[in-house]
């Protein structure tokens, strides 16, 4: 304890005090994840306001042995961004550190801050008429650190790319507290390793994202969304195969939902309105957008939608034909995970397969299911177009969520497994966190943890970065 | 020598004697590079079949000390993939490994050997109506483990990326001889820190890439070719960005050329036809496609063009009337460094700079060298829209390529420095090989080195892989 009394004194001496939380009620608040499922003490909440500070904390912490978990805005599935166990650990909070440094409309580019809100960032690009495509649930709480940092998914991944294609520079305070500067805004760059690669995704084991160089895009003019009700996942599938064979990028999100996922929204928001008159299986919900203000978005996606009518691919079709009523059938997918929650909650994973593999994965998911955790109720729904689906298992009717947790890790080992043989992955957004480090030793082979290992000692050799997440020193 | 001597002993006991030349003079055309800059031995070439081979050949040398030099297509512009010194080393060309393992036109997706030749990767996509968008001069030659270890541009970035974001998976063969299966074809995937990110554009320095899957597109239906021409480079980047802005990612190249390049493609081949009955400063030569076979392209650009054209920032354009026109526009841009080659040769650079800058740095870089080289005549050219451009400094008509060369440290560290201070990079799609070794220790931070060289020792603890490339050991 010597150790940690010595810190804080250090840190008292060193920082000024509206730097840090110490032997504060408010600390508490950066300790457990947002789900509630993780909750350990730190010996400090730091609250850097700049990479100068950042660079003096980290090299206290460095000093003192004191391990340092970084945390953006809290948002994430996999309890990455809060304390593991008993360690003399502080959580450095980014969310100080929120300047937009700069837009430049003519490079597409922007340089950002950390700790600055995704949505901020957004509605920042827009003013230049550009796009920050990264879009998620958590968009107006998440920071841009924290995406980069897990590499961010969302719901325009299809078209865009994940948080990783976003990123052109980043600034890093590394493990020691010198600074790397790579805050280059440069589309291409091929001088050597390509380090920031190495930092994006690694959810703050190998030092801490203080800033970056993004990709924006010029914002489009037009959008069209569409709900179509399919028979089954297969023929939801092929109207996802069809549009973007035919649409390519214009094609900007393709959502998968099922009739089990409606419920729960209708039950959750009364107000809102069952789309179809009937119920039906599988929805795709797909948008649609163009730059080009000529374009007639609707006369190249009836036709198709019509021709698969016919062929009985597709059941029925809503096509939005107003923002509001855009807005509520995008209602539908965003509401999806609160109206889980307000049932009570849900074992989730977070899965991706080869995209012609998702039907099979499903059926095969459907199928099994029952045998592992009889009554468990199915919520699945995700990102159609990147095989991405997240599969949601939620207690019998008359079970309690606590008392169902008992079957979890049969229900995930059950899903990981079929995942797996499908030659799909067990994380496809969330992240390996705290919450998943066990089934990365379970999926991956001892040579990959290997090279994953070899790689954070070389950054971080005395392992003082976000101890516990993705991987453990020892096995 | 002795381990010289032993190892070729064991090579001829454990490998069939169809996997390697030693002792032969056909081993001479893998140690030079193409352009004939370096030509170094090697104790002997390697031409495993299989990735098992490839595994007991790198267990072979690692066991006797000798280093290893991975070659693709050899078709680099940095000398990264021939020996260098005199130390004991094999080349180890992939080009045997030259299978196409699949193709799914439903995920967009192929797996494929390193060696397969990339316009035979091309066309194997094309027979499933699917682009393989990486496209670039030597497509004829260069093989996809190249494309990848090198992290390959070209022609198509500005809408598809560079190789890094085509692929999805890798295989890996590692120094010591063990075999790294990351071949999974899946769009999402955080599980950890992302290894294929490290080796991709890492020019064989940590390993050898075996094979790998790439994502492929739905093929466009329709293209536009245009020739624009400008009086200053300055207006040449107003017609990219305004064409980007109405067109987004349907632009799919956009490169840039001058008079004095077009002059040399004519001289080169007579039969080539001058664009334009005048000469222009600046060319734009940009392509639109589309999956839409109803799109009416000419209709998107023209109007925009006109009113360029009407603001005087166009001067004159060729719309490309028929395929026939449109491969004879293109060969103007794909016969420049053929047509330089032929004038005698040049000192060549690969900048790329931010992309609102290019005016600048191309009128500091006319400004400035005819004091650092007086009468030397440039051919600029590249890839507009990516900032990228090929800086190629040309000897005074009267002397001799050789002669000029003594120039060339000097004319180097000049644009070098231009293009840094412009925020930019010394190379943005050639590499660093071994030829621009010294400018990545001039323009790096030293951090930057050591995080490269930490990576680097992790992975391949005896530097053993590809030495003299990208980074010495010691400094």
């Amino acid at each position: 304890m010597n150790q940690v009394l010595q810190f804080k004194s250090a840190l008292r001496e060193a920082v000024p005090s509206s730097a840090y939380l110490l032997e504060d009620e408010a600390q508490r608040a950066y300790e457990a994840d947002w789900r509630g499922i993780v909750d350990n003490p730190s010996v400090a909440v730091l609250l850097p306001g700049s990479v100068a500070e950042v660079s003096a904390m980290m090299t206290l912490c460095a000093s003192h042995d004191i391990a340092v978990v970084p945390q953006g805005g809290n948002t994430g599935l996999a309890a990455g961004a809060v304390p593991v166990g008993n360690l003399p650990q502080v959580v450095l909070s980014l969310r100080r550190m929120n300047k937009i440094r700069s837009v430049s409309p003519v490079n597409n580019t922007m340089e950002i801050e950390a700790g600055v809100i995704l949505q901020a960032a957004q509605e920042e690009a827009a003013r230049f008429d550009r796009l920050l495509p990264l879009s998620l649930a958590a968009e107006g709480s998440c920071q841009i650190g924290g995406a980069i940092a897990t590499n961010a998914g969302g719901i325009q991944v299809l078209s865009y790319g994940s948080m990783r294609n976003l990123v052109l520079g980043l600034e890093v305070v590394l493990p020691d507290g010198r600074i790397w500067n790579g805050m280059r805004s440069l589309r291409k760059d091929n001088t050597g390793i390509d380090l920031k690669q190495v930092f994006i995704g690694s959810e703050g084991i190998l030092g801490i994202i203080t800033a970056a160089a993004l990709r924006i895009f010029p914002r489009p003019k037009k959008a069209l969304t569409v709900l179509v009700a399919c028979d089954s996942a297969h023929n939801a599938l092929r109207v996802f195969l069809e549009t973007q064979q035919a649409c390519g990028s214009d094609l900007t999100s393709c959502e998968y939902l099922t009739q089990a996922g409606l419920d729960l929204v209708h039950h959750h928001l009364p107000a809102s309105r069952p789309p179809f008159q009937e119920s039906h299986p599988a929805y795709v919900l797909m948008e649609m957008s163009s730059l080009d203000t000529a374009a007639d978005l609707p006369a190249r996606l009836e036709p198709l939608l019509m021709r698969l009518h016919e062929n009985g691919i597709v059941r029925d079709v809503i096509v939005a034909q107003s923002e509001s009523q855009r807005l509520a059938l995008w209602q539908l997918r965003e509401a999806l995970s609160e109206g889980e929650r307000a049932a009570g909650g849900a074992v989730k994973h977070d899965v991706a397969v080869p995209v012609a593999g998702i039907p099979q994965t499903i059926a095969a998911i459907e199928r099994g299911l029952p045998e592992v955790a009889p009554g468990a109720r199915l919520n699945i729904f995700g990102h159609l177009g990147d095989g991405n689906l997240h599969v949601n298992v939620m207690p019998p009717a008359e079970v309690a969520f606590g008392d169902f947790l008992a079957q979890a890790r049969r229900v995930t080992a059950f899903i990981e497994e079929n995942v797996i043989g499908a030659g799909g992955t067990f994380s496809a957004e969330h992240g390996i966190g705290q919450l998943r480090v066990e089934s990365l030793k379970n999926h991956r082979a001892p040579l990959e943890l290997e090279l994953m290992r070899a790689i954070k000692g070389a950054i971080d050799p005395q392992w003082m970065m976000n101890p516990g997440k993705v991987l453990n020193q020892c096995n």
